[in-house]
């Protein structure tokens, strides 16, 4: 492998393009039960439970991996076999967390919705209504394939009257947009290091409900994937179950300190939504189409229809792209040929006019028109 | 957090201490799905599989996390519920496989062994005459709780004359001992990046027979730690299913170089041999015992009985050594009170002879005397 392999900006779902100083925390070799990475392991817990405003009865229990990781110990830990989890699906990840539910067995029953179209509460308060066996509902925040944000507020509410617990995969959408498990309220979500918080990948984190957490012994089917025993080993000891990636941590330590500094969630979100902003405005100006109206779209990651002009080849304008310095990424979604640009990680208004540039050069390289 | 924490050598079973170089390589973002990083994986799978003597008839798969979740990995894709595990303990690791196998509830019998010994072929032979049902052998290279190193050449030969199949944990060994799946015949390895292989944590490896893999579709109730899901995606795009942690991959590939260079497992091992000995000689010189007779002793880590003097304190020594520049490591024998030295990572013969200076300085400072 060349020593100096070219670095494009990554415009993706993640991972996304961290910061040189993040990256350089790695430039260590940590114990990982040594009382060095006990403290930042605790620190990164304490601040990440800080931003989930999970103080008061909630805890944070970090596992090795990625976010499907954190939310396969999430569901395998906190439904038991004898509960039932509704599974709310409009998107890729929905289906994930269906899928993971039926690989290990969970009882569980999914609503399938239009991957264009948030949740809708309504359907949920019936479900729930007809079926009192449910003990649990799970849903995504943001589903990155087609980049459409849910209205998590209001599931939370409807599962809440119905005394039910939820359960949230917030793995695209922490760090830059508001969430409060509190008041919520939430029993438990996913979140990961290298989304909107600008880590590197290779960890996940649960914040818990205590309570909730407490009462799951003996339910994950999973040693590795058990957030009960993950959580005891470290209120006893502050240390991990198992080898964690110590430099993963330590690099997601320093950019939790610039994350405060550019302001916290208020922040970071304003900054994506920015980004989101210029993109869709500079692509609509160039003649593409947006694949979800403004009003559904989260400030993550935007899909654009791809054009139906026979000189257009997503291969070859992802080569493009990525040789002038950026790389893009394909559609997700089933019932469109879309391709997508994301707005998180290190990207700036400059980074979002540069790849606009960039896309108009490939419309002149090879032809095509949009639409 | 402290800008540049210190900085101690790890004499420890594993994270250990990396060269800069492989360090400096995660100062990069990739795109996990980009034309470079699927060639980095491309490039890592072919040198394990290379140093396992694989390529003939086995796969090398990656999974996110520990050697734990590689077991995990490798025991819930391997051994279908209607099969059955014969699994061998003579410490903390062989324990943990069992674990692992009682948590998913697959058919396991468990032959519990001292921790003092090797594991004994005869017993093995026995056993499988005995119970015609079992068709997998789990084992473990080396305990590390111990140091102990178990004979896998006969363990694998009598498993063979049974015509069963064997699971190896070669996670601490992989890189200094010689492995060869082919002849030994083995079916499945765990294998990690942050032992002797000197890569930082985050990433274990399964090398498994191709054919045994084929056939263990829908096995896993795991989504996560499925190898059959995982190996098809690399086969179909040479993709990670979900995000794997780029940096971590990164920098195995550099210490795969380092490895090279170093004259590949042969020249690893001798290097370990060398600190191995000068330790144990060192230490037996001050006064010092080991848990393990020389030729039951692997080349990884050393466990000393702890002195019964009562100037001598477990947290109060190494917080000394640490404070020397040497971070070792608590004892994990269940039969003894013991303390552990590590071989492994970049300690040459000069931090060996070191950590025995201050090893040598603890007991004037301390005064204790060992045994």
């Amino acid at each position: 492998m060349a020593d100096t392999p070219e670095e494009p900006l990554l415009l993706t779902p993640g991972p996304i393009t961290t910061s040189r100083a993040t990256k350089e925390r790695m430039l260590h070799d940590w114990g990982s039960r040594d009382r060095d990475f006990i403290a930042l392991t605790r620190h990164v817990q304490g601040r990440l439970l800080h931003l989930a405003r999970g103080e008061e009865n909630h805890v944070c229990v970090p596992i090795q991996g990625s976010g499907t990781f954190g939310l396969e110990a999430m569901l395998g830990t906190l439904v038991p076999q004898k509960d039932k989890v509704l599974i709310l699906v409009n998107g890729a990840y929905g289906a994930r967390i269906a899928e993971i539910a039926k690989r290990m067995n969970r009882n569980h029953h999914v609503i399938s919705l239009a991957e264009t179209c948030p949740l809708d509460p309504v359907i949920l308060d019936e479900a729930l209504a007809v079926d009192p066996t449910i003990t649990h509902v799970a849903a995504v925040h943001c589903e990155t394939g087609s980049g459409l944000l849910n209205p998590i507020d209001k599931v939370a509410a409807v599962t809440a009257k119905h005394g039910r617990r939820l359960l949230l995969d917030v793995i695209s959408t922490f760090g830059a947009l508001p969430l409060d498990v509190a008041s919520l309220p939430c029993d438990a979500v996913t979140i990961s290091a290298n989304k909107c918080l600008e880590g590197v990948p290779g960890i996940t984190f649960a914040i818990v409900r205590e309570e909730s957490l407490a009462a799951s012994q003996g339910n994950a089917t999973s040693l590795s994937l058990d957030l009960f025993e993950q959580w005891r080993m470290f209120e006893e000891t502050g240390q991990w179950r198992f080898t964690p990636p110590t430099q993963v941590l330590a690099a997601l330590a320093h950019a939790l300190e610039e994350h405060d500094i550019e302001g916290g969630i208020k922040g970071r979100g304003e900054r994506y939504r920015n980004n989101c902003q210029i993109l869709i405005k500079g692509m609509q100006e160039l003649g593409f189409q947006t694949f979800l109206p403004f009003k559904f779209q989260a400030p993550i990651i935007v899909a654009f229809h791809s054009p139906s002009d026979p000189n257009f080849t997503f291969p070859a304008f992802y080569d493009f792209l990525r040789d002038k310095g950026y790389a893009i990424y394909p559609g997700k979604v089933t019932t469109a040929d879309t391709f997508r640009i994301g707005c998180i990680g290190k990207a700036y208004e400059k980074d979002i006019l540069g790849v606009l540039a960039a896309v108009r050069d490939a419309m002149k390289k090879f032809g095509f028109t949009p639409g």
